[in-house]
């Protein structure tokens, strides 16, 4: 046993700044780890944040094979690089230095069927594999983050103990539990993204309607979003929404919020929950508004054009008349009640906590929306969410996300659809529609 | 050439309704023809159907190798079979007769990218392929379809006379011109029943509401969409809309349309071009709607459950008040100009031919929107669109598909988005999103 004494117990490759900040809270929480990354300066930044932060055990390699060799049997290697070809190549310089029982653990947002396909061949060698969903950001994979790791049981059994301490930890034990076989981890990592991609597009509706129909200020917003996130909406996401509102501008006047580019970047994950949805037969449509949206808000010089061209037509604001009329205290309670249950949420303890007991009450419920408690708080907020959508429409701001939630719900709870309407087309015209 | 007498001058392959019907429009327009279909008793009942309805010069065959061999060199072979594995055995089944030059159609709607696999299988024996959606359902294939036909452009004009004769037949020509290569055919039919399931959703939605919340019986619905085919909404689909609504039910009291169970199926066209549209960045907002109304349909006793619970949780149905305040009239008006240009278009002429002009105009079009003759009605229509969306909200009607329209024409037409938020969020907490 002495060997394993001068050995890492795990190793971690692709030192970007998610790479670095994971290996560097493995390394604080006692576990000694090994990090490489191809680009040599990434391991010497790391070695050297290792040594200020707290002098972690953690030692830096520049060849694939002396990595590999510094880590204990049987091998964990996690690998934090870019999703597609990236991880390949990296997976094959690895593989080759290790040995059957060592395993890699992809902890990067990998499309699932990549690594059912990953899981397959280097099983050929013996070599375990988990695919890992990594959630909480740069912050959270320093400080903990929440792990979704899904592929062999076995693998996943060999460092427990090291992602049970790395993890998040709340009132109910450290964020992480064995996801289930396959791809399974990666594909609750990109549902999980897809229902943030939600939650900000709510977020930012509340935003659009309070500042453009309420008129309010950021300083008013950073207030009402504080002011939020201590009741029924505390969440990570309402928390950053309301420091954002506060960041000053460097170079003038106001606040920063208002000079940064209205065009939303986007990585896979939303896309995917869309596609994936679409596939499964079940409706998405809040996430697939949200990626509508940030679709569009990429369109910047069309959407300029636009607004152009449809002034030259004759389009009035109707913002200006509809704001006129409004009852601002009255529009801020709405619009909490309108977002309350639907954006915020998942990513809030108070609200997961929830969504745990209804389905503790019946394993079996076929929605949240059938959940007596749920039920009863979506009859009492229903009004506000209505008042809201209908005020942002005739005010030309239309929410996008919110009108699709909404559709959502006044869909799943009627009993008649028009759809015979719609079959009976199919009928006459071709059912091949 | 006194073999291609008794040769035809065309095959196709898969007798079920759609490829009898094509078989016998191409025959009628005096186009010998073979057919063939695995179940002998098709190819009877189409000798048959050849004979009574006119004479046509068809011959029918019992094998692939009888079927290919009675065809004129180069053949071309049209198949009317099930999308995927199905088309994938007649192929097999079929090539293995025919020569370097021959051309096989696939007329079914088939994913694009299939098409585009089976065009390199085929060619390695020298054969060419076409990918041809076929629209018009039935009835359209048996007297004039619209075609679109993609792949080999030198198989296209093997058959170019015969696809002009047998398509539908409009002022400025017959419906069908060469698409593009590989898929293409494919993927702009994929597109075109996107569309179709767009415009069957909307108008079940304006039904929904004129019934719903006008309290209009079926007679006056009949009335009304016969009226409105008569002016700019004129479609195919609209025309057999009022002919719904005047169905007698055979078993009992009132019309067939409110006996037909409210639940929509598919295939799988709407589904792809929904997951195409997130694959290739665009909004497709409608489709997606009607989409997902459709598997919300499927829900039927989840949907009854769930509103057994909402009642009992407190719900108030709204529309009972809503309707009492109604100008019947009004809301009819409102409901036509909301449906007007985005319901039943695109299979309308009118409609079509207003589009066409729009890209005469200006090729390089962004959008519809921003044409000063369709951003000019839309200006003008956009109240009324507002009313009935409005309207249906707090009636707790939430017309999804209108929504989600309104939605994307309030999001696009923007030149400032919230989504600076989004992405302020983004940098925060991570980019990965």
């Amino acid at each position: 046993m002495e060997a394993s004494i001068v050995l890492s117990r795990i190793g971690l490759a692709g030192l970007a700044v998610m790479g670095q900040n994971l290996a560097l809270n493995i390394a604080e929480k006692g576990f000694p780890i090994s990090v490489y990354n191809r680009t040599a300066s990434k391991v010497d930044e790391t070695i050297h944040r290792a040594h200020n932060e707290g002098q972690f055990p953690l030692s830096g390699h520049y060849t694939p094979r002396d990595f590999v060799l510094s880590i204990q049997r049987p091998r964990s290697v996690i690998i934090l690089v870019k999703a597609g070809a990236p991880v390949d190549q990296t997976i094959a310089a690895l593989s080759e230095h290790m040995e059957a029982g060592d395993c890699i653990i992809d902890g990067g947002n990998e499309w699932y069927q990549n690594t059912e396909r990953r899981i397959h061949e280097v099983n050929e060698k013996g070599i375990l594999y988990l695919g890992m969903g990594v959630s909480g950001g740069e912050e959270g994979a320093r400080h903990g983050p929440s792990l979704m790791p899904g592929g062999s049981f076995e693998a996943y059994n060999n460092i427990k103990d090291i992602l049970q301490k790395v993890a998040a930890q709340v009132e109910d034990g450290p964020c992480v539990t064995y996801i289930g076989e396959g791809g399974s981890g990666n594909f609750v990592k990109m549902v999980h993204n897809g229902i943030e991609y939600g939650d900000m597009q709510l977020i930012s509706e509340a935003y659009d309607v309070l500042k453009n129909v309420g008129g309010l200020s950021n300083a008013e917003l950073a207030e009402i979003f504080t002011e939020w996130n201590k009741g029924e909406l505390e969440s990570f996401l309402i928390e950053i929404t309301s420091d954002i509102f506060r960041v000053k501008d460097d170079h003038g006047e106001g606040e920063l919020v208002d000079k940064i580019l209205d065009k939303t970047g986007m990585k896979g994950t939303g896309k995917w929950t869309v596609q994936q949805a679409a596939e499964l037969s079940v409706a998405a449509p809040t996430i697939a508004a949200s990626l509508d949206c940030r679709y569009l808000s990429g369109l910047k010089e069309e959407r300029e054009s636009a607004a152009e061209v449809l002034k030259e037509a004759g389009l009035k604001e109707e913002v200006g008349s509809v704001k006129s009329g409004i009852d601002k205290k009255r529009l801020i309670d709405d619009v909490r009640q309108a977002l309350i249950w639907k954006g915020g949420c998942i990513i809030r303890a108070v609200f997961l906590d929830r969504i745990k007991k209804a389905y503790q009450r019946n394993p079996n419920l076929a929605s949240l929306v059938v959940d007596p408690e749920f039920a009863r708080e979506m009859v009492q907020r229903q009004a506000a969410w209505r008042r809201v959508v209908g005020l942002a429409i005739s005010a030309g701001i239309s929410t996008p996300g919110m009108c699709a939630s909404l559709a959502y719900f006044d869909t799943y709870r009627r009993a008649r659809l028009p759809a015979n309407l719609v079959q009976a087309q199919r009928d006459l015209f071709g059912t091949y529609l």
